[in-house]
């Protein structure tokens, strides 16, 4: 695409996010009901284009993990369509008045959620995004330009067709939810350079993809840099907890950036508790890189070298750290965490009071697996993304998070002095 | 200032602001007040400086205009001192839960307001600014980087000296609040690109410095494009107030970004209305340039071309266009505006909230100057800058906008299912 069809396309999207910002809220919920009862009802006709994305996935030798994130089938269909439905059930995150107060100057002033306009999004190959992204975008005003991954191309076609059934059967624009026509990197870099036509971009995949995006983006970008994250065992841990919390938060999904790369244990219970926990991640098959302590109580597992505390691995690998308490865990966290999700073991009220005060991440937990870090699990019904920024949206971007805010302000003829 | 000793530098900040980030809400304001009587001690050496600045800007030739900006009296310092017990003042912005919730798993969510990190501001000539952003930052929990314009070197030198020496007086790090070593372009070039060490950057002046961070710029700015203002005057507007808020807007001030460039006028009342309101500017000797409709009401000014709505003149420069009514005008003002400041004349109440929802800026008026769009007006004690951005901070730019968040999640042993 050159700069001139990016911008004839992200005009349409301009012209449709002005719609739907003067749209009411029950007009844009009743638009992604539409949308589901829409993708139902093309069931058969999304199935035959995903089975081609499928077949063309096999020839190309995609694993079977790739296949697996790619395929639907009439339960994944049910999920999307419900997932719909429970967005268009949020509240309306527009017309929110966040804040109101009268000046010296006697005006009154309101701060309101507004949209934030056109918004576009690039993802990888899980083809459920294009109508979760859509629907997040629509409820919260927005326009969304999507760009799916390559291998979904057909399913992601298919999936646009209904969504824009959707919004044309119930008077909106179809260019509310639109793939980005090409799906080339070089149209992601032309889409990154059109501030004035794009509000923001949201690279949601991996690191590769997100520093690209990043190099070429003239834009407001939300993004996670990485997903460095942390597991603290104070000395006041208990051992089941930590030991279920510590396998859940690495094991259960490693690929995923808010599982844990490193663990942190206080001197005093490392004797203890690390032959046990290296046991139970043998029985996970993780393969541990440890500190020189670490190493002292757990026989026969690899050095952990200074590259290793800021590595992502997102493999079953785990790096271990003993350290002498809180504040050696604080520190080894701002040195080295990606302000993602960062975790606590403990009983003790004021360790944990310190830690979520005092680490600087977009989510700190007490008792729990950083792996809650997700929209789904927020209750924010699906997300956009997940960001480290510290700019606009933090942590797990839903609806709300796809606002800005503007100031109404109610005079009586008032100038200034 | 090679890259090194930028980082250098930038890695004192960022340990002040993790110091900072940890004291309490007290402790910072306390500083602030300290800094404000450090000020009062130091007057004479602070107007010493100023009178080196003053003479080195007589020499240089610059104009009066610019040097009344620069210079300081002991009123003005006593202004700068009250200013900053005024910030001193305000409600902690730290700390603050802005939302809460129990989760499906039975986690306690906790959405809580944070600092930033390290902010650097680059700013002109006012040297009242070093004083009124240190404490913003401080007051934020966030360090401050500044730079202020070449000018006031001397003067910002004496105003830092107070500023660091009323840190260290209540112990807290001097490093909380430093001008940039080096004020040389090419050194704000270097700073603007340390993602990483710098969080955020804001640059506060005219368009060519805003461009130029914004090229260098790889970490997140707040900024304001332009500020293309409009004044809307709708077909039940009251005379007297048109032209007593529209000779505020455009001319109390016309070097201000929130002063109007353009105003708009219903067809209706442009007949009875325009050639009062052109003989009310050319009292204030204001330039006029009108669409084809104006000029047919207003004799012998100039015609408006295309560039003229678009313009930002900074200058006692009004352009004027007769519009049909309220669709038109909130459809030029979607075009034409910079999402800074809007203002509506009217007294019909559906016009006034249909302006107000519709127009997608950062402030929206009803009867009420655009020039009011100003964090001391708008009771935010002094702004770090306006914004138009729609990430992160949008308009005013005080303590509140100075902060992010962060989840708190409190749990009982979950792991992710």
């Amino acid at each position: 695409m050159t700069e001139n069809e990016m911008r004839e396309f992200l005009t349409k999207a301009k012209k449709a996010a002005r719609i739907l910002a003067a749209a009411d809220g029950g007009a844009r919920s009743r638009a992604i009901v539409k949308m589901a009862e829409m993708i139902e009802a093309r069931e058969a006709a999304i199935l035959a284009a995903n089975a081609e994305d499928i077949e063309a996935a096999r020839s190309a030798g995609l694993t079977e993990a790739m296949i697996d994130r790619l395929a639907l089938s009439p339960k994944r269909i049910g999920e999307i369509a419900r997932g719909l439905r429970e967005i268009a059930a949020l509240r309306d995150p527009l017309g929110e008045i966040q804040d109101g107060w009268i000046t010296e100057d006697n005006l009154k002033i309101e701060k309101v959620s507004a949209p934030i306009g056109v918004v576009g999004v690039i993802y990888e190959s899980r083809p459920n995004v294009t109508a979760d992204v859509a629907a997040l975008c629509l409820k919260s005003g927005n326009a969304a330009v999507l760009k799916g991954g390559k291998e979904a191309a057909k399913t992601n076609k298919a999936i646009e067709n209904a969504l824009q059934a959707a919004l044309q059967a119930v008077n909106l624009p179809a260019d509310s939810a639109a793939l980005l026509p090409d799906g080339s990197r070089e149209a992601v870099a032309v889409l990154a350079r059109q501030s004035g036509y794009l509000d923001l971009i949201v690279p949601r995949g991996g690191e590769a993809l997100i520093k690209f995006v990043s190099e070429h983006a003239r834009v407001p970008i939300v993004k996670h840099d990485k997903g460095v994250c942390h597991l603290y065992l104070h000395e006041s841990a208990d051992y089941e907890m930590s030991e279920k919390i510590a396998i859940n938060a690495k094991v259960q999904r490693p690929s995923a950036c808010n599982a844990i790369e490193t663990l942190l244990i206080d001197r005093r219970i490392a004797a203890e508790f690390l032959p046990r926990l290296a046991k139970a991640f043998a029985a996970q098959k993780t393969e541990l890189r440890g500190c020189e302590e670490t190493r002292g109580v757990v026989a026969g597992i690899r050095a952990a070298d200074e590259s290793d505390w800021s590595a992502e691995y997102l493999e079953n690998i785990l790096a271990i750290r003993v350290v002498s308490g809180l504040d050696e865990a604080i520190a080894h966290i701002a040195k080295f965490g990606s302000g993602h999700s960062e975790a606590i073991i403990a009983q003790n009220y004021a360790a944990i009071e310190r830690f979520l005060a005092e680490i600087d991440a977009a989510c700190v937990y007490a008792n729990a697996s950083t792996r809650f870090t997700d929209g789904g699990r927020f209750g924010f019904g699906a997300e956009v993304g997940i960001s480290t920024n510290k700019l606009g949206a933090r942590g797990p971007m839903g609806i709300r998070e796809l606002t800005t805010y503007k100031y109404k302000i109610y005079g009586a003829g008032q100038t200034r002095k």
